[in-house]
């Protein structure tokens, strides 16, 4: 009787983590699409005929080589947290990872986007502004995870030092201002945000954080 | 001997779940492809240049967002079904599963005419049917789910209480008929479509019901 | 020492299965995208406007059904075959088997033509020809499966009762000559290619016939 | 407290693959979208309607099932490895093999370029590079993960003989550098690309090398 009343029950987390690994995925290979195959007539009016065109299309090939690294982080770093953090999952947590991946999902049109103008001086500032609100989506949505798995029971690992937790959440936070301030910068200033993401993507390669637990730091 | 005649055996559900799960993690990620990146041409008629393209397309970015978060929750709760209800598959069920995939996959289509149109006062009607349409293909479909899972031993838990899929179904019909009010409405008043979505949209937020088992009901 | 001879060696089949199924989801899920969201200056064009648009196109949604229940029966099927017929592969088989999904993969495609140009008299005899191309493919492609199964040891459950697999083959010959009857018609009577499809199409829903083993026949 | 420092620690190797298949199986069926189904209008200028349509297009259907196969080889070979010499995963492992599959990503690209201008003369030249170079890209990622798992201790099978995986690595080497012959030969003579990168394809079938233990050879 006890049961039916419990109607946010945990589950096992695996397919979770095989409907992550498969949007990460799609998202991923997605990106390709936003490089255009040239139109025949196309070609006719460019410079230097197709390897013209295909020279002349870097910027699309820089921000496939960007974003699919990025999204290939994410998902390690996914990996990590569902291996090390999280031992279970219920329907909330389910409903906070598909908010994730719905971020995850929308870069391919910011990459797209700024692929396709970052080129053209009169749309830098715009097309720059919608790379970095891509990049900002996924840092709460991280943040949100973080919260309500240290606020339930039962989905993290419940031997976690919560002062690893919080320096977790603190790192996100300072990120998430970061890219504020990068965004703030991309509607006058564009290259200063350009140069601010390229340095923080250096910062994704970094592994992330191992967790530390309880019984380790009482040692 | 008696295996041969069997035509239709049990087999696991493992491999209808991951089949499941890719369908479900395309299907929402395919989403993004439903907004479109602008062609350098059409910017040069647009007011506001790249910022008002990028305003402007805002339905795309809300009707993304409703599908993503309808298609998660379908997934969400496909997948407490197959943990708590369902125990094992057969060519049918299988057929049936395939069925109700088929209207999952359907979503990015309504949803992308539904945020193409809804703005153009003259298709708002034609697009809000569409979305509706859109949304209501899934619940009949999860209707016979439960159907055949009633009528045919061992692809359900045995120990489900006959009564909980009853009432399961029951909301079933009932959330079925609000949507073909809706539908009813949408050729003339489509502005009480939306709001009738809109509300039905808060109650896929609860999580799905926990079964109850007829042990429990005897207690 | 021997080890390193035997250059095609035995291996799981679980991630031929998982790599299977993803192609069969992706595969499945594409055909939505050959239904094409209109372009608002088309639909000025258009009688009824949004409505006659979403009406005209009528062809395309049947084309979506039969081809995502094709693929999903195939998929069914290839399910019901790794369950009781397959048990280990190599990487001829992989290469067989990726031959296999080459032709499930193709038939978005061919979906799409006839999808698109059945309405018109014109075209009618051609894009039936494709349509009945994008059925016949998979046949032989199945049927080379299951000679190689047959002639390699390893692959196939080796309790398998010869008998059994020569009715398997037999089937898969007729449906591939009954297929090439259709495809001849379709360049002058595309309607009789197109009805002998239809037929063929209920004989898909039937489940597969279950294995017959050695032991149950002597028995 | 020791376990804090190493942040870059070993993980289970399973949904790397799971995410691998994924990313494999999107780019594979993605090869299919790049046929372009004929609009209306361009049908009436075509000689022999939809028939001619879709015979004029042949080198897209030989692109495809070219591309096809390679990435599906690309997957078994893939699959292989993972089975026989890769034992665990960590951080920059991840990121290694993300990098391997952002080149098999692309390579729909590359088919697409090539299958659209291989049959226009002032074009074959650039389409056979752009081919050549997608082949290209994956042979130093894979030469990437043989590097980093020789160096880094827990990723590969410490059984694996060193002589194994120097004569692994000449191989990929030695592709490495004929690719870079064709490509190299593509600017001038791409029919020389072509019929040599025709030439490596068949090695492709071949089954890749079992591995040689230690205990092996001293035997």
């Amino acid at each position: 009787m006890l049961a039916e009343k419990n109607s946010n029950p945990l589950m096992n987390k695996e397919r979770l983590e095989m409907f992550s690994d498969g949007v990460f995925a799609i998202a991923i290979t997605l990106l390709i699409l936003e490089i255009k195959i040239p139109k025949h007539e196309a070609l006719e009016h460019t410079v230097g005929g197709l390897y013209g065109y295909l020279k002349h299309i870097w910027p699309n090939y820089l921000a496939y080589f960007v974003s699919f690294l990025m999204i290939g982080i994410y998902w390690s770093n996914h990996h990590h947290m569902f291996t090390f953090l999280i031992k279970r999952t219920n329907h909330t947590f389910n409903l906070l990872n598909i908010l994730f991946l719905m971020t995850i999902a929308f870069m391919p049109f910011t990459t797209a986007i700024f692929g396709d103008y970052v080129l053209h001086p009169e749309y830098l500032d715009a097309a720059t502004t919608a790379y970095t609100v891509g990049i900002m989506l996924p840092q709460p949505a991280v943040l949100f995870i973080f919260l309500y798995g240290k606020y339930k029971k039962g989905i993290f690992d419940p031997n976690l030092d919560p002062s690893f937790l919080n320096k977790q959440m603190l790192k996100l936070l300072i990120a998430f201002v970061l890219t504020g301030v990068a965004l703030a910068f991309s509607f006058t200033y564009p290259m200063v945000s350009i140069i601010m993401i390229g340095f923080s993507f250096l910062m994704y390669f970094m592994a992330p954080d191992m967790p530390v637990h309880k019984d380790e730091t009482s040692a």
